[in-house]
């Protein structure tokens, strides 16, 4: 086996060949960074990865966390990985230098954060859900509350959750019916059940703080009433130590298909009537609030699914380059040794379509943090730009990747034939953690209805607009003569998602959102695939302009995986863009007596 | 959870309604048969499939058989299972009544252990693989090999096996390792490894009768020099007991990522030096042999896979109905109750196309059992046909389910969404076991591989041509204008195939094979969804034809299905021919040192 994590050779090329990394440099924000810094914090997040996280992978899979007595016992190198990951800084990696932070650029944090998915999904996400909930807190919640939480957060001394789902309401957010009740201290009582809480409990630390939606009796119905609360599993004393055990209790573990090192659990708050909760930000904003979490969720969802994607192509290509089996159709001279697998071309079909997914999954993971920098420290106009996009882009940039990702970890399973479906070998489990991501944080479909049926339309399509325009300037920058086929290609779908968009207006217009939304998945496949292309023609025009001699297999592989892409996968979705145009009705002619 | 294994109208329709089963019926082997006994075996199995095989499915997947103490150690009650399917003599369902037989044709043979595999494929496994090998040894071996091992190998007291892949040779069997030597008495003495040899141990009978290929030292090389023995686990004694134990030795068992209750294990054959076996048939004539026993397999493990496509969808149908969530997007009353989820339009897609992939590949399965028949019992031309059409026919037959299903299951998963994601749910586990099924008995590439290698070309093309002709014939015999469009749309694939595969051939012979097969793949995948197309242009036609009131509903789901099919799967493939045409040369462009 390789000892390749995510290769730095193509990181180098994503951030700063194909991105513009260097140019947040110059911002005042990132001033004191380089690219010698970032490599420096890539090659500490590499080795951590390799030295704390690599290890317990698969262990933490086959000896997944046990309820126990009420609690959860989990192996003992998750703990040491999440305290490792917090003395490294990474919990940090975008704070400022005066909170301790290392002040990177999102782009540089990402692809630090990329290490560790990459070899265990389960044990990082502790990290990741801490990070995230304490972002919220930082965001919304007041000084107190910031006062009393923000720091053990950081410090890894308390975790953090996000407690959205119920056991009757998921996708329906609208639909839950934890309450939470004002009491005369200010705080809050809260009622209800939970499900499918990631990290919900762990032995990683001295507390844990979820973040939970409920409802405030008399409040506004559906989302409008949602709000956030802060509820901890200790409360805090007036020195903010964990003191006594607050009334949520651990109902259960749920027993995942995979990313089975992350406790997935069903929580019970206030079965006693003494869950204390306190308001994040104002009441009735709870989902708003939340959101902010969840798209930053969804884009690292999406780059989850990439790292897992490349993971696997990863170990097929080891795997494909030692394992010997058949010669060639036209030598089968058995005295002759048999070739290694790489040689067939149909494995070579299966490698590259591996390398086609997975990389172009990655560029679209780092155009979107990249955007993120862009919002953050970018000019005034330039940051809205980014907003926009990133907001069009978020339901493609979460799906895409989870969708293709998945599939070539399919076809990393295919490489490896039968070895590839024992679990003596890594791909197996690598393709049911990645089965998780077209669920989680919004399923596929619901990202076909959240693209076409509002952000589409926000800003009067100013998105698409800026879409479009984005694509255009990169198809214009081809100059070099193998790149100009992607780029007419490329150029060539922008009037069909014109009319498909046209086409989806007009029968929202005139029959309404539930058939005009009936294609939300035809139309999220149709702008996907034009976003990996895109992707890979950005991949491409900077490969061309490569001119170090060691540097040539290197570009050779990336036009290949373009040529691939645009040859073999993105007239396929030309379909979508049709049956869009045609107003097909299969999907809403279908009657459920009829299945 | 519904009750429904095999829906019973459906298999009625695919027996009766869209094949002509009721013909066979006036063949002098099956004039004993009608609807009503095949209806009774069906009850039967039916029954049998609910009470032993249903209850323990995932319980064996989850108690999966131990190694103790160079045994294996299984579930109670796969055992109590297997008994069963032999008490009631389905493992000799296809012998004539002399033999004790039900003397059934293949196609009902077949739905009757399509229930089986439906609701518990691992456990099924032990008495297909035992009814495969006897088969073997009831066509090729010597009346004394037949007289030794057939009669307790259908009584269920031996199990068989088929010992084919060792750990350096998987797909290019034409390197195996595994020697015998002849020795004064007949008999041979074998030694080698092999692996992946599935229920090679297991607590179900005395005695395991492996088929084994092994090269005599001296014989010719590659595939011609591969010869097939009996070896039993005991010898037997001159009553044909098992007697003293032979040189077999459980080296480990394979742990897999699903279809765990079947045993894999690693096997050594003569580290003793004493491992006895008997030649089956002629010397070096073991492969041809071995392959009559593969392509059975072959077609089965398509049918397998359709099965478990089938059981995926109609677990996802029964939750999408129960399960309530949202509201459609033109209907957002928080205060009206939740619709079920099958009323979302993308649900229903989900739920459509796997009723599209899952009904189809069943219908192909059915086809070639009913290809089966007609080899066996049909007039000597149409036999002939017969077989030369299943010959050709067999690559698809056996990869189309494999692939279809599988990404039916995915969509089953996705249906459930969160649910789908934990073991408490039973989709995930259909999920893990199909995923089996586009790699054993050939992966999807070596199929690829044969179908544009090997059987497009035989006979000079003949079967191409009649599957061309029998497409045609439905495609002439539509008459209703619901169908209509379904056959201008197939019959416009005909030519396509015909382009694509006379570039091929054209290719062969400019630049030989290994050019000419680098896109075998996407010459499967066409032809595979042509055939899937037809499957579902005769389903409509067969449907259109129901003209009781009861069977209004079933009869526009399948119209939906095919609609589906036609609009949207069909046309994807167009692509495949076009890049064929095209000789395409990306796959073997790719340089291995470019990735």
């Amino acid at each position: 086996m390789s000892d390749v994590i995510l290769d730095r050779r193509d990181l180098r090329f994503q951030l700063f060949e194909v991105l513009d990394t260097d140019t947040l440099f110059e911002r005042e924000r990132f001033a004191e960074h380089s690219r010698d810094t970032i490599e420096a914090a890539l090659d500490t997040a590499e080795k951590l990865a390799r030295e704390k996280f690599a290890d317990h992978n698969s262990l933490a899979d086959k000896e997944e966390p046990q309820f126990v007595d009420g609690k959860v016992v989990m192996r003992p190198e998750v703990k040491a990985a999440f305290d490792a990951y917090i003395d490294a800084g990474f919990l940090s990696s975008r704070a400022s230098f005066e909170e301790g932070g290392m002040q990177l650029p999102d782009i540089a944090a990402a692809a630090c954060k990329g290490m560790f998915t990459c070899v265990n999904p389960s044990s990082t996400a502790y990290a990741f859900l801490t990070a995230a909930a304490a972002n919220v807190i930082r965001n919304f919640a007041s000084d107190e509350l910031k006062a009393r939480y923000l720091e053990p957060m950081m410090q890894g001394r308390f975790t953090g959750t996000m407690a959205l789902t119920e056991p009757h309401a998921g996708s329906s957010l609208a639909d839950i019916r934890t309450r939470a009740v004002p009491q005369d201290d200010g705080s809050y009582r809260l009622k209800g059940n939970k499900i499918f809480i990631s990290g919900g409990e762990n032995e990683l630390a001295d507390n844990i703080v979820h973040l939970v939606l409920a409802k405030i009796p008399g409040g506004p119905e559906g989302v409008k009433g949602i709000s956030l609360f802060v509820v901890p599993k200790y409360r805090l004393d007036e020195q903010g130590n964990p003191g006594p055990r607050n009334d949520v209790i651990l109902a259960g573990l749920i027993h995942k298909l995979g990313y089975r090192g992350t406790t997935s659990t069903a929580l019970t708050f206030g079965d006693n009537d003494d869950c204390h909760g306190y308001l994040v930000g104002e009441a009735h904003q709870g989902l708003r609030y939340m959101f902010q979490m969840m798209n930053e969720a969804r884009v690292g969802v999406g780059f989850g699914a990439a790292l897992l994607g490349y993971r696997g192509y990863r170990y097929a290509l080891d795997y494909a380059r030692d394992r010997l089996q058949g010669r060639h159709p036209d030598a089968a001279d058995f005295s002759k040794p048999m070739v290694p697998i790489i040689e067939h071309a149909d494995v070579r079909r299966l490698l590259l379509t591996q390398k086609a997914y997975a990389e172009a999954a990655l560029a679209m993971s780092f155009y979107g943090y990249r955007l993120v920098d862009e919002i953050e420290s970018g000019e005034a106009q330039s940051s809205r730009d980014a907003e926009l996009l990133l907001d069009l882009l978020t339901p493609v940039l979460k799906t895409w990747p989870s969708e293709y990702g998945l599939k070539a970890n399919d076809m990393a399973i295919q490489v490896f034939g039968g070895a590839g479906y024992t679990r003596e070998y890594p791909v197996e489990q690598v393709w049911r953690d990645n089965r998780l991501n077209p669920i989680h944080e919004g399923t596929t479909g619901v990202h076909g209805l959240d693209l076409l049926g509002r952000k589409v339309w926000q800003a009067n399509g100013k998105g698409m607009q800026l879409l479009a325009g984005k694509i255009m300037a990169d198809v214009e920058a081809t100059s070099d003569v193998r790149c100009k086929p992607f780029a007419t290609a490329l150029q060539a779908m922008l009037p069909k998602i014109q009319a498909a968009t046209e086409a989806s207006g007009k029968l929202m217009a005139d029959k309404g959102p539930r058939v005009a939304l009936s294609n939300g998945n035809a139309y999220l496949q149709l702008v996907g695939h034009t976003v990996a292309a895109w992707m890979w023609l950005r991949q491409a025009n900077a490969a061309v302009k490569l001119d170090r001699p060691e540097d040539e297999d290197f570009a050779n592989g990336k036009l290949m995986a373009a040529t691939y892409f645009f040859r073999w996968e993105l007239p396929r979705v030309e379909l979508d863009a049709q049956r869009l145009v045609d107003a097909d009705s299969t999907f809403m002619d279908m009657d459920s007596r009829w299945f």
